[in-house]
This record gives C-alpha cells, structure tokens and sequence, in this order.
C-alpha cells in the first residue's frame, strides 16, 4: 500500500491580481492584518499598493520588516511576540522566501506556542493557524503554495525544515507584474532555485503524477524563459512565465520534497548566510550527476523539457544532455558555477556534509547518500 | 487583466486509501456522519468497509441512499431534511458522480437553506458549507475535486449547473481498489466522462497552464489506459491510471469548466435520464470538428498525447487525427455512437438546442455557438 496525499491552497494568477488582497483578507474573515515584509520589497513599492487595496477593504494592519535573508529563529520570537501585542487576527506575506516563512512561523507560535524549535520536522504542528494570504515578489522559493517553513536555527547553525499540512497558506495571490522591480541576479538565483524544487521533486521517491506533471511542466517553463526573464526587467512575457514556473515547482516539491541538493543547500545557507538561488545552481548539476544511475529515465524527459531531442540516445546520454542543460542555463544567466567562487573552502565540507545528513530533504532522494557522498559532492563542487 | 482562480481538496490517493476515512472525518471535527451512497454501491460491500473504518475512528454514521441516476431536486430537498433531522455534522459520499453531487446539493441547503435551484449558477452559495468527505467509486464524474454539483430540475427538464468555491469537498480519498466492481459499460462510460472533461476543459476559454498540465496528462491517461480498464475488471493498474485521470481532468474542468458537449449532454440526461457518459461520447467527436477552427493547435497536441506522430501535417490535419482517435477509442470500448442508437430522434433536438443554449458550460467554449449551431451538432450526431 503506497498512499499519497495532495494540498494546494486557493491561488489567484494574474497581472494585477495584488488588488485581490483586500477581498481576500475580508473573504478569510480578517479584520486586522499583520503583513510581514522586508527592506527591498518596501521601497520597491509593492507593500504600500497592498495596503491601498487593504484600505479600500476596511482592514486594519500592521508593518513588520525587521528580518534578515535565511530568517533566523530569534526574528521569529520577536516577530510572534509582536504579532500577538498587535491585536492582528491575520497575516499577509508580501516578499521573497524569508517574509513569506517567517510569517508561516509567526502563525505556528501565534496559535501554538512555544518556539519555533519544537516544530522541526513532519506533522509537528497540531492546532489550527491563523489565516495567511501570501503575495510573492520573486519567482522561486514556491512558499507561497508550499506546506514547509525553513527558518535557521542559531545555535546549532542548521536550517530547521518545517514541514505541515497547516503551513499551506488559504490564499496565494500570484502577480507576475511585482517581478519587474528585481535586479537580474536575484531574477537569476531565485529561477534557478524554482528549477531545483522542480527537478528534485520530479525525481524524488515521494513523487505522484500529480506532481510529476507540475515540475515538469515548470522545467519546461525554466528552460524557455529565464534567461529572458535575467535580460530583461520589463518582459512581463516572461515574468509571467517565471511566476507560474516558480508557483508549479512549488506545488510539486510541497507534495514531493526534495532532494539531496536542497539538503546540502540549506547547510551553506545556514552556516555562512549566501545567496540560497546561487548555492543550488552550483550543486544542483553535481548532484545530478550523483543521481543519474538512479533516475536516469525522468532525466532523458529533463533533456527533452529543455528542448534536446532524444531520438537515438540510451537513457544515460540523454541524463548527461540534461546536465548539460542545466550548466549552460547557470553559466548563461551570469550564476556562480562553483563554490570556491562564493567563498567556500575545503576545511568547512566535513560540518557541512555532518550537518546535510540531518537534513528532511535527504530522505525523499532517489539515490541512497552517506556522509562520505554528501562529502564527495561539495568537493566536485569546490 | 486576466485573473484566473485554482482551488482543489486535499486530495488522498493510493490503493488501500479507503482505510483513511476514519481518520478524515476526526480530523474535520465531525462526531456523526451522514453517509451517502446508492444501491449498486451499496450491494458492492465497500459502503459497509467504509462504516467499519469510521467505527474504529468512532465516529456514529447515518447511512442515506434514496436517489436515482441524475439525481432530481425533490430527492435532493428530501436528503436535506433527514440530514438536518439526524444529528449529523458531516457528510461522506461514497459512489459516482450522483451521490456526491447529492452530498454537496445536502450541504448547500443545510446551512444556506431554501431550495437548491436558488443556487444555480456560479457562485450563489455564501455560507460556509459542513465539512465533506468524498470517496469516488467511478473513474469519470470528478466531482471529488470539483466545486461543480449538478441537480436534475423536474420542473424545467434541465440540469441546474451549481458552481462555487465552498463545494471542493475538504478531502477527496480516491482509492482505485473499488473501481474493480463496476460493469464493462459502466467502466467506458465513467471513463469516456473524463476524456470529455479533459478535452472541453484543455480547450476551455478559462484554460490555464494549471489546468492545462492537468488536462494533457489526463487525456494520456485515458489513452493508453482506458480500454485495458474496460477489458479486465481486476486490472488494478488501468484502474489505479484511470482514478488519477478521472482526477487530474476534475481538478481541470473545476478550475476552467467545459463546454459546448457539456452543455448538450446535460439536457439529454435531465429530459431523457440517459447515461451521461455514453452521451459525451456520442457528441464529442462531433463537437471536436465543430470547435476545430477555434482549437486546432491544442487539438494536435491531444492527437499527439494519443500517440499520434504529427510531424509534417498542419495543425488542421493533426486535430483531425485527435477526432479520429476519440472515434476510434469511442468505438473499441463498445459504446453507442449515435444518438438514435440511444434512444433520440429528430423531434427533440428544438427543445434540447434551446435548454443548452442557457447552460452555463456554453460559456467557456472555444467557438461561439447559437441555437441552430448546436442544433446542427444534434443533427449530425443522430
Ligand atoms: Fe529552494
Ligand atoms: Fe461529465
């Protein structure tokens, strides 16, 4: 018996689909919202248009912003601490990945108290939370549809992978025009890391068709439109590509998990604070050379979502055209393509590898990985 | 501007996934369960299963099963008053498309109260609805993930299309183990019902890319799946293909509804009570070459998930070979492919062109159609 299960909150997709947060808000029963945000994405203009349309609806709010990339566990206490002084009965996320899982920790405390620490883990959250509507600014982490939180935990320098039913949020509002105000690095790293959620997922031991269908579609997506999307800040073509991409990658990794690459992602994002989106295009061709002899058949359709023609190649030639695919996709957009190139040396791949064996993703990869592999991998990778 | 709107249950999928329905119905806080089901349901043994997996989640149940095929509106009034006398504070619907759209017709009037043709039409319903718990045992409505319930009206010999948010059952348990008590007839029928949401949803005026990835895969499905489905009952893995199908083209035609052959299905089966499967399948092919100057680049590509080669024809030529496949899949399974093989003859079709032409699924159809138009189709298809 292999039973799988499937969530999805309501999504609304569109170009001006931001002036759906007021209603949305009335609609979930919120009279007083607590929006999470951060520097960027106020000055970027995005904030103050969602309290506009806020306004209109007669809901109330409060402007939280004090956070940092790779949100940390204290952000959060301070965070859930002020939420419940403020009198919100509601949250509204409108940034990047780290507002929206902040505000996904601020709801776990809110209703269940303790710290966020507890909450490590599958299914640890029990009481209901209270409503989320999630408005996206960059096409990548896929939290705004996904059922997992990750938040860094100081003290044992890990990032905690949360992962429940609950954190599904009851509305993710998707406008691809909010896209246009990102620089073409964060365009670039932020798409790399919705191809990630994609491909790993795709091949993840927790796979279902349903899933299967989303990350492949969004691969294909990927392959088509963010190297114009990096090129061009005003093609809203492909910003709107980019967004359904990043919201059907995340549907299929929330479903599916992840994979290896997300596992040793997650420990340079915690230890030493990089850039999540460049730190996965530099492994995830790696890994995927790790991976090929155990998934080589979903990595020939990879190739073919990239546009290969596979007529005439063994299964195991069409997962190295994949591979190269996605190289030449990294090295195009103007990504990092090796992890010297951003800082990292030797000395730290023994804590990383120890921490990376600890890591949710690990357990959904399709080829079974050691310390030792795990170990082997940021070496190529150096 | 152009929003598009995606909503689907929590979906539970697997073989053996039927023992879950205990512990659904606990997790939405139900303590009594109003269990709808039909006779043939009934008499299969899966109804008394599904009663033993919420005895050992103690929950109490009232068992309801007076309906008949299109299901009609007194029945629906009738179901409404022993639900609100009973105690209960939830509904299961285990069976086909007619007992769960029962179930949801049950829960619209036990907290929006009146009758249920004061919500025909899309979005009518404003009160929360009791929680839903929906168990398939065909592969074909998929209303187990739609926010569609269709009601026969006595009185106006039509069938009222309720269309609306709050009817996504909460969790969808779609076990394919049960397909392997139904008929060869009612196998192809079901089955054919899903290829026609696929199809009438890919070409949908309100398609999306998350409806379409949905579409596609769905149609592929069915397929190559289908008539190995009707061929052998216990053939569990075309049953366990066609129950994702079924699924994959309800959460489609949910989000982006149908079209012309919906709309004249439906008033065959509220005038003449004929099996709406078989219908789909007579009018399909027909509506195929009507819509084809509207669609015929999406219709090359469902000949191509039918396995069609089409390098080298037009897109015109290609849609053709779609339409050929949908006759041919049609003819091998054994149904009817005529209307006059059913039953109808040229004296109806005045009357039925007229009722369709107010069906809601004219809406979405990629070819404007009037009254002489789908007369025309009728015509041709007898
Ligand atoms: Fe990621
Ligand atoms: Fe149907």
């Amino acid at each position: 018996m292999n039973i799988s299960k499937f969530v999805a909150p309501e999504i609304i997709w569109g170009l001006g689909s931001l002036n759906q947060v007021g209603e949305s808000a009335v609609r979930l029963g919120v009279t007083k919202i607590f929006v999470v945000t951060d520097e960027g994405v106020l000055n970027s203009g995005w904030v103050e248009k969602a309290l506009s349309f806020l306004k209109m609806a007669k809901i109330e709010y409060r402007v939280w912003n004090s956070l940092t990339t790779n949100p940390k566990c204290m952000e959060v206490a301070r965070a859930a601490t002020e939420y419940m002084a403020s009198g919100c009965d509601g949250l509204l996320a409108v940034g990047g990945g780290s507002p929206i899982d902040v505000a996904k920790a601020i709801a776990i405390l809110a209703t269940n108290g303790g710290e966020i620490a507890d909450y490590e883990g599958i299914n640890k959250v029990t009481k209901p939370l209270p409503p989320m509507v999630i408005v996206p600014t960059t096409a990548g982490s896929g939290s705004e549809v996904s059922q997992f939180t990750i938040i860094v935990n100081k003290k044992r320098k890990a990032k905690m992978v949360i992962v429940s039913k609950s954190l599904v949020p009851d509305i993710a509002i998707v406008d691809p025009t909010v896209l246009q105000t990102k620089n073409p690095r964060l365009t670039a790293g932020t798409g790399i890391d919705a191809l990630s959620h994609a491909i790993e997922s795709y091949v993840s031991l927790a796979a279902t068709e349903l899933t299967d269908v989303q990350a492949l579609n969004a691969i294909r997506i990927i392959a088509n439109n963010l190297r114009e999307s990096v090129a061009c800040s005003t093609n809203l073509d492909a910003k709107a590509a980019m967004s359904m991409a990043s919201l059907q990658a995340g549907l299929a990794f929330s479903n599916a998990i992840l994979g290896v690459t997300h596992a040793m992602t997650h420990q340079i994002d915690a230890l030493l604070d990089l850039f999540h989106g460049e730190t996965n295009g530099i492994l995830l061709p790696h890994v995927m050379e790790y991976n090929s002899i155990a998934c080589a058949d979903k990595y020939a359709r990879v190739a073919e979502a990239f546009g290969v023609n596979v007529t005439g190649l063994s299964k195991w030639e069409a997962a190295d055209r994949a591979i190269a695919e996605v190289r030449r996709l990294v090295k195009d957009i103007g990504l990092p393509e090796s992890l010297s190139a951003v800082g990292l040396s030797d000395d730290i791949i023994p804590r990383l590898s120890e921490n990376a064996l600890m890591d949710t993703c690990l357990i959904t990869n399709p080829r079974d990985c050691g310390q030792e592999d795990i170990a082997g991998i940021y070496r190529r990778a150096l």
